[in-house]
């Protein structure tokens, strides 16, 4: 196979405490990452799709953010619990999981109402 | 701008010494993440591209990693030297780096003749 399905990047990053702008891993509440990467094995996805930690992505007032690609499906103030949704509906099922996607106006840019 | 026009992880994977597989970050002879980072930003893609750090790319014999969303397309064995020309070529272009892209055969397969 010479591409993954589909390509899950998870933000790991840590910032010191009293950083301007806050930090996944300080907002997570659990093992997101362990969590995606156990139910995307239970669904048969390994080798077809890659569950990882990534470094900043950049969207840090809407994490614990998660992108998908190829697609670019953003995906944030994701918690553990909503793995499941993320992993059955849109991995396997193909179809994004809407109540969980960064709103388009917040998306990459500079002028996010929710950015300090 | 709802995604960025392309999301380019490097990997900063780095294993204990001794480990079955290889770490990219050991192979690393610079910093080729900066590098790219520092070159993309004096191209103008700033807000356009993102190029940052991400965790094992699951294609560690094939070391230094980096890939290009959402094109996946694959680069291996990725030296500091080569920034100048995947960003320029690729990443301003839009035309891959053909000489650096691990071979289809060695992608994403537990098969790779490279892998111990």
């Amino acid at each position: 196979m010479p591409v993954f399905e589909r390509h899950v990047f998870v933000c790991h990053n840590e910032r010191p405490e009293g950083s301007a702008r806050p930090s996944c891993m300080s907002k997570a509440t659990g093992d997101l990452l362990t969590e995606m990467q156990q139910l995307a094995k239970a669904a048969g996805l390994a080798g077809k799709v890659r569950v990882q930690k990534s470094g900043c992505l950049d969207q840090c007032e809407h994490g614990p953010m998660v992108v998908v690609y190829p697609e670019a499906v953003w995906y944030g103030s994701v918690r553990p619990v909503d793995a499941a949704e993320i992993v059955s509906g849109h991995l396997v099922g193909g179809r994004p999981i809407e109540r969980l996607r960064v709103a388009e106006e917040c998306l990459n840019t500079k002028s996010c109402p929710h950015r300090g």
